[in-house]
């Protein structure tokens, strides 16, 4: 199939692996003989069934999930969960939030409404270049839970460590780096994240949360909002997005025949220092984030003015690239590089850059 | 194409307009020569942007409905709607549910944790064969609104009227008939729907407000639960269900095609028809509901005894259809024939029903 494509850098959502895309065109009018697409399906059948399992089964072995962990699949993205974590984990009614760029202070906002929320450090200063170190924060003793986010998708900043929390949980964004790299899950209490970055369609998310977090049931609360309800229902107290889910298996199915997230990290390490690397060798263009808190997804630099960030922009779409234009709270340029972003994309990437610095400075 | 297809008779998610998943499959890799998928695309771009408002205006235009209410696309499907109406439109506290089916039901249940709910009519006692009357209503003076469900797809009734609710607003979950027949939008202060039945794929849908219900911001309730704040962000506060609301948009084009939707009632009153009309004339097979509020969607109706429900829908899989089983609280046979099953299918099914009661009577 040759088909025109060009490099997406969109920041969400973003470019998909080709294969799984291929997959999808294929199985759209007739799933493994079934004779329906998975649109189609009843989430009670069977053959949906298969689906849904197979790709929780996945995301347990992809990310090597402990067994004392829920897998939950949700709707509204992380937003919702920005509500739905305090009405379900602010315990004793306080939580302390670490705001690292512009999702995370929505979202300790969005607990504010529902209990004593503490900030336990604030980046918004320095226009959220910095990651804190721990001698940074200011944690509460006996706070219900610590929240963050793992990677900041305007600023392009990343959590390189896990802070410590003084034994409260840490319930951590991961909405754009998950799947990027392996981590360690018993170090969180719960993990989220929007599905529309490593993956999937947007409308689809995950929750994986340590069971005896959730082991109470809420009376008051939104029926879609009580953790215990989902998970007793394996994420079918109504019908889950069953099309997404379906997408994220076979992005998991990608990632795992590719190696796993080993690989995955491997690769996104390389694709991220070819671009730091020339960063760093020039001054025509500006990082936005500390050196040492950099994002191997998210890439934010400014070139010298705003009209040769314009012009960047613009010539770069004629070179078979897209969506590089950052976000307006930071400027500039952004390049999202995503797990299903080729070292191919990133490359022309660069060497665009070059000749863009060549031809104006 | 020709690709092997069943008569797919699901409750939902059901059975799709095979132009519009050939459209959805040939688009796949490349959306009008974007380079991109649909699923890859950032909401907030110009090719997305334009997709997601010929959804609206078609959707505007093919139910005609009034400039004064607002469209608002959703996640959590009908579900998340139980809790979001009584948080925002229980304006005094109370508020009135009917209740004839399963989802009516869970409905008023929900808002009973917000306020104060009145079951004006409650069809349980005779297993929600009946849709009640005018007389049979109690509602209440002054309450904030009404409460009721369109169509009832586990029992297979539908709603032919629009009752008197002594002035105050309807609000209606059309979840199984929405698009299935011209209906008039201003009878209702809202309406309200999952798509995975008429409108395309799981995990999105629709909500069509009248606008002074909602002008009033809620500060503490959770933000995807404030139709003020969706409808001020037009539907993007966040990332919304992006390819879903796509492939609404074409599922609607082709409704829109085909003549609108008198066209689609036609339709779907002849396939109705041929399958009333045969149930009429059998002592085989009982239908569930009573005759005067027979859902032209979700036909329900068993055979002599359980043994031939389990046959019946055993040797019709065989026969190429599928998804026949009733729900376990109705038992026996429900054929969901929404829009996109095609009278051709009913035919089949009518057929089969002929040939297997000479076979077993």
């Amino acid at each position: 199939m040759t088909q025109k494509r060009v490099f997406n850098f969109s920041a969400g959502p973003s470019t998909l692996p080709v294969p799984v895309l291929e997959k999808v065109a294929s199985q759209m009018l007739n799933y493994k003989d079934s004779g329906m697409s998975v649109m189609e399906m009843s989430h009670r059948s069977s053959s949906y069934l298969e689906i849904f399992n197979e790709t929780k089964d996945l995301l347990k072995k992809v990310m090597n999930i402990p067994d004392n962990y829920k897998i939950l699949f949700i709707q509204g993205g992380a937003t919702q969960q920005f509500s739905t974590i305090p009405l379900n984990l602010m315990k004793n009614g306080k939580a302390d939030y670490i705001v690292t760029g512009a999702f995370s202070k929505k979202s300790a906002q969005e607990a504010a409404k529902f209990g004593d929320v503490h900030i336990a450090y604030n980046g918004s200063d320095n226009n959220f270049k910095h990651i804190p170190t721990q001698d940074e924060l200011d944690i509460r003793e006996g706070t219900s839970y610590v929240h963050i986010c793992a990677n900041n998708t305007i600023f392009g900043t990343e959590w390189k460590y896990v802070p410590d929390t003084k034994g409260a949980p840490i319930v951590a964004d991961m909405s754009s780096n998950i799947l990027s790299k392996p981590i360690n899950v018993a170090d969180y209490g719960m993990i989220y994240a929007g599905a529309q970055k490593n993956m999937g369609i947007a409308g689809c998310g995950i929750v994986i949360v340590r069971e005896d977090l959730i082991n109470e049931h809420k009376d008051n609360i939104p029926v879609l909002m009580e953790y215990n309800t989902i998970a007793e229902n394996d994420s079918m107290y109504n019908t889950p997005p069953t099309f997404s889910i379906y997408v994220l298996g076979l992005v998991l199915k990608w990632i795992d025949e590719m190696g796993g997230l080993e690989v995955m990290q491997k690769k996104n390490e390389e694709k991220a220092k070819l671009l730091y690397d020339y960063l760093d060798t020039t001054d025509f263009y500006k990082t936005h984030s500390d050196k040492d808190n950099r994002s191997l997804m998210n890439v934010t630099f400014t070139c010298p003015n705003k009209d040769l960030d314009a012009q960047f922009v613009k010539e770069s779409v004629i070179a078979g690239m897209t969506n590089l234009k950052g976000h307006r709270s930071v400027g500039g340029i952004r390049a999202s590089i995503y797990n299903a972003m080729p070292l191919e994309g990133v490359q022309t990437l660069v060497d665009f850059m070059k000749k863009f610095e060549a031809e104006n400075k």
